[in-house]
């Protein structure tokens, strides 16, 4: 994935902006956590209902042309976006189930998940879906050969992993009474 | 409705024909049931998942246009088509979610149920909705004025009354295991 | 569909006022949208379980001589007024699952969509669907040849393509950051 | 109960015969297990989808003058035939919520399950259920104080435990290798 | 099922007094409803999980003797309490499956829906099974003979049925939009 | 847990011989895998729905005195058995959630672990449950110092090993065409 | 299970400190409950996601050797956690699907129950799971020979007994109405 | 992704050969149709739940620089290994959720589906989903610069409408009970 092409390589797609950007805000923080910039290495759009197929086919018809190098598409409710955007480009499409309540994600997952033997649809689900979607997208650009991006992908996980070491020691050395006290999380009943 | 127009009423889409059909015929032997025609009264189109959205638009697009007044959309699994041809035309669409097996109708039913709002999508399921969908497609031919159509389905209603009237009378009578027998219903172990 | 007769065209009735008409408002809200008056063209019953059955069969047998050319039925639970409806009457009928919980919804959802064949019920569900059951019963007018409400319709879409075009190039000038802010969308954590 | 009056006590009554027996009749078998008579004792209906609202409304609401003291009533799909029954007698009613496949038999569950407040109705499942159904209302005649009943039905008990003894000293004694291959159990891959 | 017996007809039992008792307390208004006095016609106990079997089973083994004729047992959770009052006693078992969460409910509606065939238990679930369950055991004293009950049931559905027509008249004549305001239930946004 | 004893030290008790054989049987299966014998190192008991509550009451009142060091305890449908098992002992018991359909499995699963606070149940579904429940309690025996057990383990899953080792290594060099016609594995249509 | 030994016996792994210990804090709830001793008798870690391949494993391999009789573990969302230190070590292992909402909580279950064939791992749920999880490997104690805590037991389940009986007295005497108010449990509306 | 490396650039594992090949196999079929080759361009590992842990941790760790650039791994039940694989390596994986049955592909889903945050995994399902992960990781190689895999891609695409387009065409012409019958799909009873 040649990230000096003049366009952005990340398209990030989403069925409706102020339903769906409370989750899909999520894939550009991982791409900003690898130092890549809103608007410069990627672009956010959202066609709403109203003017969504219109808009879907346009955008992925034209994506490859333009540079893009992956979409991520997001819809929530029946969630028609991801598999549409999907059926007309021959670009790499993740798509995320987005989640107001349990029943709804489901929905999402399952118009997402059942794409049609022909037609390829990764799928993620949720904010934390949406946040892998990103870093999914930035391992397929070191995939690609990016090896800028593959060196902040390691200081990233080895910042996690320093974190993660010493929260375990804490509570090993403290026990779990003590532990929750410090960090707050509330005592059981 | 006005029946009288030269291109059919009805327009029947499908998902894929090979896969769908089996459910989707369904709502022409409804329209069978009420004396209308193959390839008159109704007509029957499937794009498959490698034309759908081209196919799916141009049909909703132009459905008003051609004299179509109202459009039984099917399909299974993702279930895109009936949900992207109601966002394109102003004609009333039926979507039936097609079942090839409990957990994928599910998951169809969901793709028509959840549409969002401002995109009217009318959904039935299964084989028994297909042939609703047809009954309910006349429905609103007589609403709209046909009086011969009106005539045809209280003519179907009366023939299912006398049938059902007399079921009932024989099981009173004979009781259950007699019916069962002569109905060759089989016995419980 | 002759909107020019003295009685209501829109029948609205549900299961139980003060449960089910949060959501069934949303039936009248989009006729209004679209001009129509409440008690006028379309009126709202609501007999509640107690006096169901006898008030839901003479709403059903009446409604074609009535003038309805549409009832909208709603219930919530066990929800069998839709299909008591659509079984007394000639009139089409659109059911309107009510949803007070995902778990509730499912059920009266599959006391709709599970009519038995030869008995149509077109389904909807909570309140988009029940805002859609209303521009869907207008669509019926339409295609039986209202010119003046295909003309509301008509302008009602583009206001709601327009709002969603303006939006949608906000997202993409701005990036979503920004954006948020400006609506007042929540930020991640 | 008053076994003594002329006509039937227990009223079974069902969706559809033909769909419904299979299910249905287990509630006959258990009252013939306890030496009551078909067409004496206890009397079956049928009035199928096209006459439901008419002949349940009627079969309810004479079912006390007649002499029923309990109905048992079965439907799957939609199953609206008990809640109806239920909501136009004063006559204890028992639902049996008809299995065709798990997924339609929630189904029928949820639409009788769900009964609102003010319209009792006991709910059993599947063919067990209607067996059970039909046991539980010779309880009722016995808690009425039909003393005749009461020993018919500690009798079957007795059966049951004596034969259950058996088996499970079978099993003891030989294991489960032995006893699987005398009573023909199909032993592990 | 006679009243003038000295000890209650109606024997309520539950899992947990204080996790049962806010669905399980409306069994008795529903009695209430009808004139019965708590203490006097019918009693509440309940064992928890720690005397669980030992006082289900004593209580089960004891309650014909005692002159109880219908017992409604309450569960949540893994619900064993009526299924297992139901295998040990002659008397009628209503169950109620309890419900802190659509999760739970469907788990304790299981325990309770699933007895197996001869071990009858008729089935109930929430706050409104819990009330139905008690005007159902009062249809059983109906149709055992109580001519005192009967009055008094016919009187509760005559105060229900007067104010259903009366809220249904105040809908019809105001519209949805005036009634909603007069009842003071929420507009939609 | 010390082997040495008179009596068994596995007791296996299920719901019904018949039903729950063909799952329950793995457990022993397991138990014979570690080189250990039916009716002398473990007993296999069915009390059946019409002695259940007796028996498996006895069962667990008896089990720790009579030398038991676990109890594997299986179920289907509302699978009471387990949980009241569990109830009733001090000794450790594994409960088998025994799966006809995956309707009966989620709900007989439900019951084993909804457990309440208090009655601990360890729980496994199906017949690779069943095994496993066999193989858990082995490791129950090992961790109580048994060594003859431990030694039979360690070569247990070294043959298990061992084969997974070369199915890999052939797939791996021959490819998926070639592997699956050497194993029989129907080709993909 | 040899208590005396240096280290603890009782190992407690979850999948994220922060995340996890509101539910898994109740394990070593349930031991202290018996005198066992936080950091003594139990010990406590987490890895989290980014050390969780490293850690369990490193954990599982050296657990017998250490002196652990039995692992309890925790998970949430995919719960891989259970699973993996089952498959790489003999000691028993309990695993506890943790439970954020119902459809994580389904989620997290289904991680532990379907382990396969031959990798066994007993599941628990939430935290009343966690809490009998602990109940659960202390009887694995009692069960190996453990006297001490089996008095321990023994005292504690008599306490609840108690507890139980009297609020059983309490609601019996007073019937609900009074009962909840003394108790403060909230009047049904 | 460079294809002209010595080893092959897409990697497959699945938890099972025997039990997974059947779903599997449709990857490579995918990237067969775009004529890469079985153990030149593609590898394929099947490690078994015995070695599953050390297998797939080795497999995943020296991926990248054995010059995979996209893993598929595959899994039923519990499924971790895709899972696994995807936190141990920096290289893209896609998980292929395996069915042997609706409630155990569901299982599998959600142990795909729900990666924490910081751990991407893309998610497929079932045979079409093998197919569509094996499509999508050549759309992945097209984004990266192999022009030669964009025109087989093309190709393949070209073919699939064409067939489709006839398929359509026929329908229309013929109408269904004709088109039913030349394709041999079975009519409607």
């Amino acid at each position: 994935m040649a990230l000096e092409e003049t366009g952005p390589s990340y398209g990030i797609i989403m069925g409706s902006a102020d339903t769906d950007l409370p989750t899909m805000h999520h894939v550009g923080l991982a791409l900003q956590e690898m130092g890549l910039q809103e608007n410069v290495d990627y672009e956010e759009r959202a066609p709403s209902v109203h003017r969504l197929t219109e808009l879907a086919i346009e955008y992925a018809k034209t994506a490859e042309a333009r540079g893009i190098k992956v979409i991520i598409a997001g819809a929530g409710g029946s969630a028609h976006l991801p598999g549409m955007v999907a059926s007309e480009t021959i670009v790499p499409v993740l798509g995320v189930a987005i989640t107001s309540s349990p029943d709804v994600m489901n929905r999402a997952l399952g118009s997402n998940i059942g794409m049609p033997k022909g037609k390829p649809l990764a799928t993620f689900q949720g904010e934390a879906g949406a946040f892998n979607a990103g870093l999914f997208a930035v391992r397929m650009s070191i995939a690609a050969g990016n090896i800028a991006l593959r060196g902040k992908y390691l200081e990233y996980e080895a910042r996690l992993v320093e974190q993660s070491a010493e929260r375990d020691s804490q509570l090993l050395a403290m026990g779990s009474t003590t532990y929750m006290g410090m960090r707050g999380i509330p005592r059981a009943k």
